[in-house]
């Protein structure tokens, strides 16, 4: 019986080219916020259902793929409902996992914890070109330090890494929710309805000054708030330093707040030494719902999505230890790192030298093996091919399989070094 | 609210330390059979749950973690049954999303395809401790060569990769399936009952031939031919050479069977150079259904597992491509290799240099980030730790919280080197 190859909807099989760009990129990344003095952290994919609806998650917690209860009998009457079936989901991000991992480990944990995490997440949204339901999430995150030191890390590790990776000129920008809190604040919008303003204004980059102001008069908002939030916007310079921004804005409650955002951005200029730069941006929200502080993105040339986001969420450790911890964190989008890497074909990434020793399934395997042996220690992958009936043919085809050199192994020339030949190209 | 902050029953959070011990046993064994010619490639967690059930997986099958259908309107009827409710399933292990991988991706795959996948799989397994319900797997698979010089390659780079990774001395154990056949059809069992004979036959290193004569008793297999079997184990030499245990075993119908595993023998003990041992053992049976030829095991002194495993396959890939492909394939327990080394704490990663720079929030950042930089460049990964008002006692516990160094920032002295010292060990 014949059965379909495919992968599930909205999943993927990943080539053998397309894998060797993503073992460069995480060997990049590794190594960098290691240097930055993170440490790997591994989860379980999935999680008790409990953990992943209540989680803050915004729209994510829609998209969770659920797994069936096992091993009982299972309750199918309706009444029971769906949710009596299911005790587990895959998980959509890495976050809401390494709070758990955390009051779950701390006792064997560093007081100052900085962690790396690197895993696939899952969210069953409408398979679209380029998104798919299963992606990489490369996360670094730094849990008990409640000052902008921690960011400041977090910033520069992940731009020494999209940096190490062979990215340049991107742009990160910084904001914080508090900052946007007291600008909506001042606008005159009511305090229960600061979140839903913040949606809409989170697609000020896609549907413009006008969008915004036509959503939240359709969401019912006052006129005269709308009116004013237009006027700041309208007078928020396009980029400037953050003085010449933050005069724009309307004064808010805390300086404080402010002047730690001039800070970071101080201490990123001084690290970038002009390969990258860091924009305050007061209209930059982030979607998910339990940051707390500051919040950034990177941007890179005109790519219409960030290929890295994060912020501070000091309430959410709390929810398992009972007590506050801070925490903040920094997401490389692996994915769209990769697409772009592909996109530009910065992908060409140093392979091995990949080598073809053909050899006669009835030659001495021993020598075969041995000459195979000194080929790799001259640094050649080498890889034995049983030889086929036209030789000629079979070695024409070699540069089509991905070989670049090939050698014919001959028996009784075990102490001679086989000599590796170029293949032709695909 | 505080919710539970443990993992899932039977699934496990990994601590940096092991996570350490984890990527460096990815890392010897990506760079080994990168060496021999293996491309790594991914495949997606979940696959349709139709491709999954029907994979002649053994006891795997009924250990599947089932995914719920999304999106419509799930039909609860007890009529329709739970299979109505499923349409997806974490994959039990990485040999049969090879077969549908190569299905699906054979017009972009060398015509030869060596490939490396290293991913979580899943099964419902009753936990027990060492046993866990996510677990990694490792494996090496050739598709498109029928002869042994795949069995070959196969073979050495996998004993070369765990002799990498730092293992010694282990014993790898080879059979054929056709030599299984061969001997239970010369004891007189009948050919419909050989399948149930071999799952007997791989309880051998637990019960004893005793008990396994009991369980073929019990089974309904005549005296006769369980008599036979049990003079044939008992004629067969512990340990010896192919032509020792071949002598001992009744004739089969197929010498070239025979001579292949002579000749993987050969090539293997050149290429061990006296580092580990190939063992021919008979009685090898490994639990899947789907091997056809050649299959193997590798044990580690006297662990009551082994630690690698693997066989030829020639015909699963006709059950995607509708002909047939041949296919071998070899699995290292990274599980099991991990807890070996955690347990003879071969387990001692040269990892980074932990150091940590201790800064006052109120120091100037970019300052204290050059001075960490310079920490980096001379190989120390580095840590900015916010000072605490007790700084001695501060200083006492970076030792506990894993750090072997430390400096302390003191600004101005941006242009000086910040001196390392020595932090107490935990």
């Amino acid at each position: 019986m014949k059965i379909s190859p495919k992968p599930p909807r909205g999943m993927r099989d990943i080539l053998p080219e397309e894998t060797e760009i993503r073992d460069y990129v995480i060997a990049r990344i590794l190594e960098t916020y290691r240097a930055y003095g993170f440490r790997h952290i591994e989860t379980p994919a999935l999680e008790n259902i409990g953990l992943l609806a209540g989680a803050e998650g915004g729209e994510n917690e829609k998209l969770i793929f659920k797994v069936l209860k096992r091993g009982e009998k299972l309750e199918l009457g309706a009444e029971a409902g769906l949710d009596a079936l299911v005790d587990l989901g895959l998980r959509f991000d890495l976050t809401v996992p390494l709070a758990r991992y955390y009051a779950n480990n701390r006792a064997n944990l560093p007081r100052v914890f900085k962690s790396i995490q690197l895993g696939s997440v899952w969210r069953a949204e409408r398979p679209q070109r380029g998104r798919f339901r299963q992606f990489t999430q490369c996360d670094i995150d730094t849990i008990g330090v409640a000052n902008e030191l921690c960011e400041i890390e977090l910033l520069a590790a992940t731009a020494e890494a999209l940096a190490n990776i062979g990215f340049q000129d991107f742009v990160i920008r910084i904001n914080d929710r508090r900052i946007l809190t007291d600008m909506v604040a001042a606008c005159g919008f009511a305090e229960d309805s600061f979140d839903s303003v913040f949606i809409t204004l989170d697609k000020l980059d896609k549907v413009g000054a006008e969008g915004v102001a036509k959503e939240l008069t359709a969401n019912g908002q006052p006129g005269p708030a709308v009116d004013q939030l237009m006027a700041v916007l309208a007078a928020l310079p396009e980029r400037g330093d953050f003085d010449t921004i933050r005069a724009a804005l309307p004064a808010g409650d805390a300086p404080e707040t402010y002047a730690a955002v001039a800070n970071v951005m101080a201490a990123i200029e001084a690290q970038s030494a002009g390969r990258y730069r860091i924009q305050f941006d007061p209209t930059l929200v982030r979607g998910m719902g339990y940051y707390t502080g500051q919040i950034f993105e990177i941007a890179y040339k005109d790519y219409p999505f960030s290929i890295a986001g994060g912020g501070r969420y000091d309430r959410m450790i709390g929810r398992f230890t009972g007590e506050e911890v801070p925490a903040c964190g920094f997401s490389i989008g692996f994915e769209r790192v990769v697409t772009i890497l592909l996109d530009e074909a910065q992908g060409a990434v140093d392979g091995p030298k990949r080598l073809a020793l053909i050899v006669d399934p009835a030659d001495p395997m021993a020598e075969a093996m041995a000459a195979a042996g000194r080929l790799r220690e001259q640094g050649y992958a080498a890889s034995l091919l049983p030889r086929q009936r036209r030789l000629g043919k079979q070695i024409a085809a070699l540069g089509d399989d991905g070989y670049a050199f090939f050698a014919v192994f001959r028996p009784g020339e075990a102490e001679q070094t086989v000599e590796a030949v170029a293949a032709d190209p695909a």
